[in-house]
């Protein structure tokens, strides 16, 4: 234990700083995480959740899952399964991995590799499916299932064949760097990125032998598909956030995290110990037809953005996604960022914002410095329709309850010694 | 002739306004502008120069044009010929055509085929070549032909295959609008138009019949080739800005060129007539080995972005640009933009800028405003050695002479029965 929490601080944000995250492969989830391998096993966003807990697009996304893998043939066979206590429910968190909105991620699903060149440890995220109907949101069914076998089949062995070609893969680190300067927070808004990541890969789809039927599709899906690069960011944040905590002292939030109902983090001085109070419900804008009142709570792992100090503490660098969130224009961006400062602890030196006058994204968010301040981080999220079978239905922000970090302060205390 | 100038002026902006020009193909120079099919042409930048008054980067293109069209069997050849007086040279915008800095464009370089789908003129613009040693800024030998001959013979069929695919091309307004709120200005600045024109091409580059070996090259040309757009913008430009001069009145400035010594301006209520001053120099950063004294005069027809409002104009879209161009930081892009805001009449309501709170782009550069105010438009420009057969040796901003705007306001007034 080092001797003060700004000592231990330091240490963390000089992991953090260290790590160089790159998008090795992509490859079949069972192969990269072992749980995966035994009986029926689901990995889920969030901190850990019971099957009659969750809120409607996981369990919507859970039917799609047992589906998907075969489990069940249709979606009433999979709720009796998924409901008879014999699928083991386990938080992507626990497992090296992440996953947007439901996370339910399934052996034969494909998940991106992103290893830590410096550090090298691995992080895991499922492929983005694009936008509307999708089972990340809760849909489970028809397109979906279409989808999720063409990405197994198609996606995913054309991008492992194209990133065979690459030797070390993609530095998402310098990728993330150009997109950070081309309007992207990575959590709403990944257009830049996306679009850097179909031009690195292009040329070694075209140059695969997945064969020309595949590789147009693929290039394609990834041309259409402005998200496709958020899962990428999450693995990056996985990755780097794993590295941090691997310090084992200091305030510093590494991981934050929502499952429907509860709210988690996780503290780099307090291991793998869940901090949660319930969700609150996000705020946002509504496709055509939808209202804040099929708005689920708050959901998805997606939030290791923030957690990293991109995503809603970002937003300065993305103006374009404010007003598609609901938060107003660039003076609004600018008070958000401004804010969040108050929180974090320094600035990432690779993540330059030029509309924040070069100065770097935000980095190492401290528990002491919200619960002093009250200042809780911005969340841009997606929103699903609270009931399963649907979808998202708008996005907007949030932020978590004080209550998560209130508790881990105490904890952080108790640990050191001290009285809260 | 409208009642007043304001009429005619707000005619020439709903023409503007009304201007869809789209990508259709890309096509050799000779198909499509027909004065390149009689003995020896050269289209140029900038208004009517002859041999013995252009600078290196212009004569050095000259002889590279000269080398790769098989006139001149070497660079001594080459420059006989072009001193000989039998080489007809005309101003690309004479022949519904621009070019970057010396502009030379002849019979078998491809060249971007823009059609304009309201008003239904054409426009062209040869190829973007990528940075350093290259024909746009003077070098002639060696990678410079080997590059031309693989444009000839590769790039410009595999464009032309994978557009074939394409019904109607691409809608290069659309793309500019969401390249614009990611963070290009589209003269110094592409990267974000440049992907995402790689990503509505890539599948049908897959897809055409160019061969895996073609079309490789091409998607990893495309990949690095950051200003290839720059290319697609001054031919958009060019198309929108031709379609304005049709209206025959206002005092709209229709184009703004230069060719190494004189900047030339058109006027839309004053045809095809060129006002002339000499040009001024470029100052900004430079490549490491050149300085200031190794700067050639401004150059090039690029400044058709400035014409329409982006470029310099727009510079509050891209503020990762304001270093690279040696123009400070954000509040100094922010102050550029508001400053042209006085001189251009309108904002463009296809072009919305989100650091600027969702303005539209400066529309309409009104030679009375420009005289009334002596504020003269920014322009980013990259800068040639001076020079020929070195190439680029760095970028930043230039003004043009106050003088070209004086006259054109004389022969406006003269043109309209009115006292200067």
């Amino acid at each position: 234990m080092y001797e003060t929490l700004n000592q231990a601080n330091a240490a963390v944000i000089a992991e953090i700083k260290r790590a160089r995250p790159r998008l090795l492969d992509v490859k079949p989830a069972k192969e990269c995480i072992p749980a995966l391998n035994e009986g029926y096993a689901l990995l889920h966003a969030g901190p850990p959740i019971a099957w009659p807990d969750m809120t409607g697009p996981m369990q919507g996304a859970v039917l799609g899952a047992c589906m998907f893998e075969g489990w069940a043939a249709d979606a009433a066979a999979a709720e009796s399964l998924a409901a008879s206590g014999k699928v083991r429910f386990l938080p992507c968190h626990d497992h090296s991995a992440v996953g947007p909105m439901g996370g339910i991620t399934s052996a034969h699903m494909p998940v991106l590799v992103v290893r830590n060149a410096e550090q090298g440890n691995y992080a895991y995220c499922n492929l983005n499916e694009g936008i509307g109907k999708v089972m990340r949101f809760g849909a489970f069914e028809g397109e979906v299932q279409t989808r999720l076998a063409w990405m197994r089949d198609v996606l995913g062995p054309t991008l492992s064949a194209a990133l065979a070609r690459i030797p070390d893969g993609i530095d998402l680190t310098a990728l993330m760097a150009q997109a950070i300067t081309m309007g992207d927070e990575f959590h709403q808004r990944n257009i830049a990125a996306s679009a850097l990541l179909l031009k690195a890969l292009a040329a070694d789809i075209a140059g695969s032998d997945a064969g020309v039927e595949a590789q147009q599709e693929v290039l394609r899906f990834l041309g259409r598909t402005d998200q496709f690069f958020l899962n990428i960011a999450m693995a990056y944040g996985k990755c780097v956030m794993d590295t941090a905590a691997k310090v084992g002292d200091g305030s510093i939030v590494t991981a934050m995290t929502r499952n429907g109902r509860d709210f988690g983090i996780r503290v780099s001085g307090l291991g793998a110990r869940w901090f949660t109070a319930p969700v609150n419900m996000p705020v946002g804008l509504f496709f055509t037809g939808y209202s804040q009142d099929d708005a689920n709570p708050d959901i998805g792992d997606s939030a290791i953005t923030e957690c990293l100090g991109i995503g809603g503490a970002a937003m300065i660098a993305a103006p374009g996604v404010t007003r598609f969130v609901g938060a107003g224009g660039f003076s609004e961006a600018l008070e958000i960022s401004e804010e969040m400062r108050e929180i974090y602890l320094d600035a990432n030196p690779m993540f330059l914002i030029p509309t924040w006058d070069y100065q770097g994204a935000c980095l190492g968010l401290d528990v002491r410095r919200v619960v002093e301040t009250g200042i809780t981080p911005v969340i841009n999220t997606g929103i699903a329709h609270r009931k399963a079978g649907i979808g998202q239905v708008g996005a907007g922000t949030v932020r978590p309850p004080l209550g998560c970090f209130e508790q881990a302060l105490e904890a952080l205390a108790a640990a050191r010694g001290l009285q809260a």
